[in-house]
C-alpha cells in the first residue's frame, strides 16, 4: 500500500511557513508498511483542490488531507474531498451539539459559520478531536473500483499528532496486511561524510533488502537503518547484523545505536563515573552549557561555567593571568588549557572544558584564520587539547566546536 | 503568472528530510509578482517523475524542478522532463569537455555515468553551476499551445541558490509583465497572539489589497505584509501606511520594523548608547549568551557571563551570598535581583541581566510550578525584575525566557 499527504492552506504556499506534520505522519505510516509515494501542498482555492483531491485518488490508495476544516470561508477541505469523492456532506446533529455546547461552556457566541466543523462526508467515521473544534474524517471504501482509505485531518501539529495517534494508527493497521519494520540508527563523531561514507557503502551495499540513509550535520553523522518485513525477529536480527559490521568498520567514532543524542551520552558517562563538569566558552558564547543544560536532570553532572568573551573575564572567572593571554593570544592552545584547568578549579568539578577560537565571519588573520578553535579538556590526570580548522559560517564553526568539546568529554570516560 | 515547484528525491518522502528550497524560491518568485500554487514532492520513479512533470506543464506557467541531475541511475529529472515535454535529450560536447576537465584538474577517474550530466533538453539554455558537476537549465516556449518556462535545478542549496540568483532572476523578469511587491515585517514582544490579532486584525482587515500573514513563536510575534502592484512606489506607500496604522496601536511592543531580531535591535541599542552587557544565567543555561554571541563583533558591547547552574557558583562568580539564596530559594525575585547586580558589579558592565528560574519537565512544586522565571535587569539606575510562567516544554521555557530577558534590555535602553 502507498500513500500521499496533502498539505492545505495558502500560508504553506509562501517563504514563511513549511509543513511538517507530513514528516510525522511518513514515520508513523513507514512503521506500518506503507510507503509515501507524493507529498502535495496546495493552497485554499476550492478548484485546485477538488483536482488535488481526485488526482490523490487516481493514484495512491491511501490519502491524507491536513489542513482546511475550520470554521472560515477559506476552509474548503471537506467540500472539495466530498466533490471528488462524489459523495454528499450530511451535517452531524451531535457534532452540532457539541460545537454549541463547546462555545456556551466559554461564554462565547457562536457564528454560524463554525456549523461548517459539522458536516461529514456521507460514510465517514467522525475522528474526535480533544484539542480543536474540527475533528477528523475516516473514510474506507470502494471508489471507482478500487480499495481506498481517505483521512481528513486538522492542521495545527498538536491537535494532528494526538487524533492520528489515538484515532487513526489502530484504525490503519486493521486494513493493512501485517508488516514490520525493523530500525536502528547509528551516530558517529569526528569524522566527515565522505570518509564515513566510504567507510561503510562497501558494507551496507551488501545489504540491499535494508534502506540506508546518510544525514550528516556539523560534527555529526547519522546513518538510519531501514527493513520492512513479515516478522519482526527476523527483520531486526538482519538489521542488527548491519549494525553490528558497520560498529566494527567504525569502531570508537559511533557513540550511539539507540538514538541517544551526544548530549545525552555525556550526560550517561558523567553520571555513571560520578563526575561533573564545567565549562569555559569563548567564541560558542554559551552553546556549549546550553546544549549540556537541554537535558532535564543535568544539575545533577552540570555545574555550570563561563562565558568569557572579554580577556578580563578569562581572568577573573578562569584565573588565567593577563600576561599569559598577552603573551599566546586568546585564541591559543595554551590558553585553551589554561581556561579548561581554570575552569576546573573555580568550580571544582571533576572535568573543565574549553574552547577558545574564531567564528569569524570577521577576526580572521593569516596566521589564525576564521574557523580556527582550540579545544581543552582538563582532568585529574592531565590537559588534552584539540585544534581544529571548521569550514562554514559563524552559526557552523560554533556548532562543530561544541560536538568536537562534547566528544572529547565522551572519549575520555567512555 | 504563476508556478509549481517540484522536489525530486526519494529521501525528501522519508521522516528525516525536507525540502527547504521551495522557501527560497517562493520568495524570489514572489518578488518578481510570480505566485507559487502547487508544491509536489515525488521520488526517484520514472514514471511518477514523468506523470509530475505532465501535470505541473499543464497547470502552470512556471514549472521548477530541483533535484535529480547527479550521475547516479536515481537521478531522472532531465529524462522525466523530456519525455513530459516530448522532446528529445542532446548529449552536449562542451558539457562533456567540461566535466571531463573537472575530473582530471582533481586526478580521478570520471565514470560513464557522469556523462548524464552533460544530457541537456532540445532547445534549453544551459545554466552554469560553478558549485557542482550538474548543471541547470532553462527552457521557455510554447507546449500544447501556451507559454511555458520550465527550469531545472540541482537539489544541494548553496547551489541551487546561487544558479538561480545568478542565472534564473533577470530571465524570469525578462518574460514577466513588470509587476513590483512592496514587503514590511513587523516583530513584537511582549504580547501572545491572540492578544497581538485581537489589536491589528480590525486594522489589517481594512487593507484587502495587502496579504497580512501573522507568524508567532515564543516570545515574539511577526506580522508579515505584502503587496503586489503596477508601481513600487504606490504599493510601498500604501504598505507603510498600515505598518504606520499598526505601530500606532501596538506602540513600543514593536521592536522591529525592518526584519532585524531581537538580538540585533539590542546589539544596536547597546552600541548607540556605548553600553555593555553581561549576563548570568541559571534555567536558561547559556541560551541568553549564545543568542547574544550569535552576532557577528559582539565583542564590542557583550563582556560575557556565567552559567551559574548550582548554587555554589551563584556565590563565587555572581557574589550572591549563599545564606541569601537558602532563604529565599534559588528560584525567587530576590536570587534574581541580586545575580543581575552580582554579575554587573564583577564584570564592570554598565548593564547586568539575569535570568533564574524551573524549565521542567521535572523541578516543579505547587508553589514553584515548571514554567515558573524571574528575569532581573540591574543598571546604575537599579534593578527591574519581571516574574512570568510560561507555557511549553523545557526548550519552549527558556526560549521565552531569553526573549523576555532580551527585552527588557531594548526597553531599558530605548
Amino acid at each position: 500500500m502507498n500513500a500521499e499527504i496533502i498539505a492545505i492552506g495558502s500560508e504553506l504556499l509562501t517563504p514563511y511557513r513549511q509543513d511538517t506534520n507530513s514528516l510525522f505522519l511518513t514515520e508513523k505510516l513507514n512503521e506500518l508498511g506503507v510507503e509515501v509515494v507524493f507529498k502535495t501542498i496546495v493552497g485554499d482555492d476550492r478548484k485546485r483542490l477538488t483536482d488535488s483531491a481526485r488526482l490523490a485518488l487516481s493514484r495512491t490508495d491511501i490519502c491524507i488531507f491536513m489542513g482546511g476544516l475550520g470554521p472560515t470561508e477559506d476552509d474548503l477541505t471537506r467540500e472539495a474531498v466530498a466533490d471528488a469523492l462524489e459523495l454528499p456532506l450530511r451535517r452531524d446533529p451531535k457534532l452540532v451539539t457539541a460545537l454549541e455546547e463547546r462555545f456556551a461552556s466559554r461564554g462565547w457566541n457562536m457564528s454560524s459559520n463554525n456549523l461548517k466543523q459539522a458536516d461529514v462526508i456521507t460514510g465517514a467515521v467522525v475522528l474526535p478531536n480533544p484539542n480543536g473544534t474540527a475533528p477528523g474524517q475516516w473514510l474506507a471504501g470502494q471508489f471507482s473500483g478500487k480499495s481506498k482509505i481517505v483521512l481528513l485531518l486538522p492542521g495545527p501539529p498538536h491537535e494532528l499528532t494526538h487524533l492520528f495517534e489515538a484515532e487513526c494508527m489502530e484504525r490503519l493497521r486493521a486494513k493493512l496486511p501485517r508488516k514490520s519494520i525493523a530500525k536502528r540508527v547509528l551516530k558517529i563523531a569526528g569524522m566527515g561524510e565522505s570518509q564515513c561514507d566510504a567507510r561503510v557503502a562497501p558494507i551496507y551495499s551488501r545489504y540491499t533488502d535494508i534502506q540506508t540513509t546518510i544525514l550528516a550535520g556539523p560534527g555529526e553523522i547519522q546513518l538510519h537503518l531501514r527493513k520492512q518485513a513479515d516478522s519482526l525477529f527476523a527483520a531486526q536480527e538482519r538489521v542488527d547484523q548491519l549494525v553490528h559490521a558497520m560498529e566494527e568498520e567504525l569502531g570508537d567514532f559511533v557513540f550511539s545505536d539507540n538514538g541517544d543524542s551526544l548530549e545525552q551520552i555525556v550526560a550517561y558517562y558523567l553520571q555513571m563515573r560520578e563526575a561533573t563538569l564545567a565549562v569555559a566558552e569563548s567564541c560558542t558564547g554559551g552553546m556549549l552549557a546550553e546544549r549540556l543544560t537541554s537535558l532535564s536532570g543535568s544539575s545533577r553532572y552540570f555545574l555550570g561555567g563561563a562565558v568569557v568573551y572579554s580577556n578580563e573575564l578569562k581572568t577573573d572567572f578562569a584565573n588565567v593571568p593577563a600576561e599569559f593571554i598577552r603573551k599566546h593570544g586568546a585564541v591559543s592552545r595554551q590558553v585553551a588549557i589554561a581556561l579548561a584547568e581554570g575552569i576546573r578549579n573555580r568550580c571544582g568539578s571533576t572535568l573543565g572544558l574549553a574552547i577558545t577560537g574564531i567564528a569569524g565571519p570577521t577576526g580572521g588573520t593569516e596566521e589564525k584564520p576564521v574557523g580556527l578553535v582550540f579545544h581543552a579538556l582538563a582532568s585529574d590526570t592531565g590537559t588534552e587539547v584539540v585544534e581544529k580548522k571548521y569550514p562554514g559560517d559563524r552559526q557552523r564553526v560554533r556548532r562543530f566546536a561544541t560536538q568536537q568539546a562534547l566528544d572529547m568529554v565522551r572519549r575520555k570516560l567512555m
